[in-house]
C-alpha cells in the first residue's frame, strides 16, 4: 500500500507545489493587527484544502486567530496521532531586502544551486504543514489513513499568547492521542536528515522607557536628565560580561550541563563552524566563552536584543534627547532553567538600572516556555526513524535546536505524550529573514517522510 | 532717532509677524537632502527681503546649501558689525505629536498662557534672524543704519560640515568687523532678557555596526554570533558609570572647573530645578554627581545617545537578530577639552569593544567644535547690555549656555574677533522638539533691542 501512495506522491509534484504557493500567497502575518482578515482567510482556505480530503474541519473562533482542527473518522483499533503546524508567519521587514515579494511565492535556484520556493512562510512553517496536507491527501485518495488523525493548525505560533493553551485546555479529551508529530524544524544540512530531540525554551518582552514629556534638545539639557536611550543602553549593554556569558543573577544555576557523550556526538557531525558562520556573511562566530557554536546554540541560554528605537532615526544629525526609548529582547533557555525565575531575576536586574526621572515598562509577547528534551528510547521515535529513511533513502541523525516550540512542552503537560519533531527544512532557508525559502526537494521527500510515518505509526 | 526707529517697529507688529509666518512656512530642513528645493527658495525669500531693504544681497553657492550675504554702504568712519543667523531648521519628526502642523505657523497662547507661534524654526532660528531684519528695514526706512553691517545667514547650522568655514576663509577681507552678534540663544527666563557669555562644544557621530550579511533566527543563532544590538549596547552602556560620569578616557582631563563666585553667581539666580524639571515632565532631574543641574548644563561635559536603530521595530515579536545596529550619539563639550583629543579616546573606547563578527563604521554629522567663552568686560557688551535694556525695559543677566554655537569660535578664529550672543527665545520654546514656539512678545522686545543694539554700536 505504502508504495501506492508513495507512486501517488511523485505525480502530484507539480501540482502539490502549485497548491503550496496557493498557501504562501496569502500574507498571513500573525504579528500585525490589520492582518486579522488575512489571517482568517488563510484558515478558511486550510479548512478548505482539509474538507476536499474528507475529514471532518473545524475553524475554531478565539480571542486571536482561528485555529483549524480536522480529523478523520476516529477508530479504536488504531492508534491516534496528533499532527501540529501553525499557519501564520513572521513579519516580512524589511522588505527591500527580498529578491521577489514575500507573498509572491517564486522558484528558482537557491544559493547552493538547487531550486526552491522563496516566500514567507516557506519552510516556516507552511511548506512543512503542506506536505503533511499532501501525504494525508495521498492517503485519503488511496482508502484513508492507517491512524486515527488530528490535525490541529494554529495561527498565533509566531506571537505566542494564551489562546491556543486555552483551547487545548478546553478541548482535552478531543485532542487525546498517543503520540504527536510536528515538522517546524530543519534537516541537520541537506543530505542529512535528522530528527530533532530537544529544543530551547523562551520569553519575549519589550521594554519601554519614558523620560520627559517631549523630546529635549540635548545641548541645553544634555547631562542634566537621564537619557532614556543611554539608559536603555546602560541596562542592555550590562547583560553580559566581555567573555559572552550572561550576567543576569542566577541565569546558569539549573542549567543541565552537556555531557561528554553529547560533546563527542555533536562533534562528529558534518559541521564546519568557520563554513557555517562564512554562510551568514561572518568571519567567526562569537559567544560563551569554552563551547562550540553548535554547543552555544542547542545546550547553552542566551539573551538577545531583537529590535532597538530611540530618537531621531532620519539621515543626518538631529541634536535630540529622545523623550522614550524601547528595546525588543529575548533570552533563549535550555532545559532546567526555571522561566519564571529568570524573568523575575532580569526584572530585578533592569530595574536596579533605572534612574531618577525614567520610568520602566515591561510588556512580555507572548507566554513564557521551558526548554524541552524529548525521549530518544521509545517505540515511537523507532518507527519515525524509519519513515524518514523511507522518504529520504538515508537514516536520520538525532540533534537538537536552538530554536524554541512552546507547543511541545505544552502538549507534554496537557496531553502526557511526547512529540516527534520531523523537519524538512534546511540550515540555509533564512526563516524570520528576507529571502526565505524551501527546498523543492525537501518538500518532496518530506512528503514522502510524512505518508511513511503515517504508515509507520499505525503500527505504534 | 532711536524713538522714531521704535515707534515704527510699534506699528508694524502684525506686518512683522505675517512677515515671520512666510519665512516659517518654508520647510527649510537642511538634514534632509531632498529638501535641497526648499532651502534654495528660503535663500531666495531672504534675499528678496533683504534686496528691499536698500542691501546688496548675494545667494552664494556652496557645495551645500546656499549663504545669504547682505551689506549696507561700508564707510571708513563707522563701526562694523557682522551678524550672523541660520535659515534652515531641524527636522520635525515625529511629527503626530504637534498641535498644528510644523510648516504651517499658528497663533495661539502657549503653556504659560501667552500669545505664540508655534512652527519648526520658530525661535531656533527663524524667528530670532526676522527679528534682526525689521530691525535692519526700520533703520533703513528711516534714513540708514548707523553701523557698517554685514548679514550672514547660512544654511547648515543644524548639520555642521565644512562649507561656512571655507566659505569664511575664502572671503575673510570682505567679512573683516570690529564685533558680531548673534541672535540663536534665548534669554533666562520669561522677564530675565539676558547675554550669553559661554556655549559648549560639540561632536556628532553616527555609529554602524554589521554583524551578519543577513537577519538571523535568534533562537537557531542566539549566543553563537556577536548580534549588532548587543554589541552596541555595550558599547553605549559603558559611557557612563553608575554616577552619571562619563567614562571615556581623559574625557575630564582638561575641563576648567566651576569657580566659587561663577557657582554663587548661577545660585541666585530665578531657577528652581524642580520646577524646570516639572516642566519638561520629569519628577527630577538626574546626572554628573556633586552639581546642580544649571552646572552640569553649562559648565560640565556630557555625552547622550540622540538616536538607536537596530532590528525588528513594528508591532509584537519578531525573534530575529539583526544584521545591523546604529546610533546618533553626540558630546558636548565645555571649555578647554579638546575634540580632536576626545573624539580619539572615544574611538578607541568603541573599537575596544568590538568582538569578532562585528564592523564598527564611525561617521562625523559635521565638525567638531571646542566650548567657548566671551569677555564679559569689553566696551560692545557694554553697549549690548544697554541694548537689552532698551528693548526690554530691564537690563539682562549674564549666564551661559549648554548649546553649541560652533560659529563662535570660528568668528574668533578667522576673523579674530568675540561675539555678542544676545538671544530673544525662552526655555520653554521646545526647540528641536515638537511644537517649538516663539513668543510674539520676544519677537517684539527683540526688534526693539536689536534696532537699539545698531545704535549703539554706532558708537562703539
Amino acid at each position: 500500500m505504502l508504495e501506492a501512495i508513495l507512486k501517488h506522491i511523485d505525480q502530484r509534484r507539480q501540482v502539490s507545489l502549485e497548491g503550496l504557493k496557493a498557501f504562501l500567497g496569502i500574507p498571513s502575518i500573525s504579528a500585525k493587527p490589520d492582518h486579522a482578515g488575512e489571517m482568517r482567510r488563510c484558515a478558511d482556505w486550510l479548512a478548505e484544502q482539509l474538507g476536499a480530503m474528507d475529514l471532518s474541519v473545524e475553524v475554531a473562533a478565539t480571542p486571536g486567530h482561528p485555529i483549524v482542527l480536522a480529523k478523520n473518522e476516529h477508530r479504536p483499533d488504531r492508534p491516534t496521532v496528533l499532527v501540529y503546524g501553525h499557519y501564520d508567519v513572521q513579519p516580512a521587514e524589511p522588505l527591500e531586502l527580498w529578491t521577489s515579494p514575500p507573498f509572491e511565492p517564486t522558484v528558482r535556484d537557491d544559493e547552493a544551486g538547487y531550486p526552491a520556493v522563496f516566500a514567507r512562510g516557506a519552510a516556516d512553517d507552511k511548506g512543512q504543514v503542506w506536505l503533511h496536507l499532501e501525504a494525508i491527501r495521498a492517503w485519503q485518495q488511496q482508502g484513508g489513513l492507517p491512524v486515527n488523525l488530528t490535525m490541529l493548525i494554529e495561527g498565533e505560533e509566531e506571537v505566542g499568547g494564551a489562546n491556543l493553551e486555552n483551547f487545548i485546555a478546553s478541548r482535552r479529551d478531543e485532542l487525546k492521542a498517543d503520540v504527536a508529530v510536528i515538522s517546524d524544524t530543519a534537516q541537520f544540512a541537506r543530505g542529512v536528515p535528522a530528527i530533532t530531540y530537544s529544543v530551547r525554551g523562551m520569553f519575549y518582552w519589550e521594554l519601554i522607557l519614558a523620560g520627559p514629556s517631549h523630546d529635549l534638545h540635548s545641548g541645553l539639557y544634555g547631562g542634566s536628565v537621564a537619557n532614556p536611550a543611554n539608559v536603555l543602553c546602560q541596562m542592555l549593554g550590562s547583560l553580559h560580561d566581555a567573555d559572552g556569558r550572561v550576567t543576569i543573577p542566577g541565569f546558569y544555576d539549573d542549567v543541565v550541563e552537556l555531557t561528554g557523550e553529547e560533546r563527542e556526538m555533536w562533534r562528529r557531525l558534518p559541521y564546519d563552524e568557520k563554513q557555517a558562520m562564512r554562510e551568514v556573511g561572518l568571519s567567526e562566530g562569537w559567544g560563551e566563552a569554552g563551547y562550540s557554536a553548535l554547543e552555544r546554540q542547542w545546550a547553552r541560554p542566551a539573551c538577545d536584543i531583537n529590535g532597538l528605537t530611540a530618537g531621531y532615526q532620519g539621515a543626518g544629525a538631529k541634536t535630540v534627547i529622545g523623550s522614550t526609548a524601547s528595546a525588543k529582547i529575548s533570552c533563549r533557555l535550555v532545559p532546567r532553567q526555571d522561566p519564571g525565575k529568570i524573568e523575575e531575576a532580569l526584572r530585578r536586574h533592569l530595574a536596579e538600572r533605572c534612574p531618577p526621572g525614567v520610568k520602566l515598562e515591561i510588556v512580555a509577547h507572548g507566554h513564557s516556555s521551558p526548554g524541552v528534551l524529548v525521549r530518544t528510547d521509545g517505540r515511537a521515535m523507532q518507527l519515525a526513524r524509519e519513515a524518514i529513511e523511507i522518504g529520504f533513502g538515508q537514516a536520520p541523525t538525532l540533534i537538537r535546536s536552538g530554536g524554541s516550540l512552546p507547543i511541545v512542552g505544552l502538549i507534554k503537560q496537557a496531553l502526557g505524550i511526547d512529540t516527534l519533531l520531523l523537519g524538512f527544512g534546511l540550515p540555509d532557508d533564512r526563516i524570520h529573514a528576507p529571502n526565505e525559502k524551501f527546498d523543492l526537494d525537501a518538500l518532496y521527500r518530506g512528503t514522502r517522510a510524512a505518508a511513511a510515518l503515517y504508515e509507520r505509526l499505525g503500527k505504534l
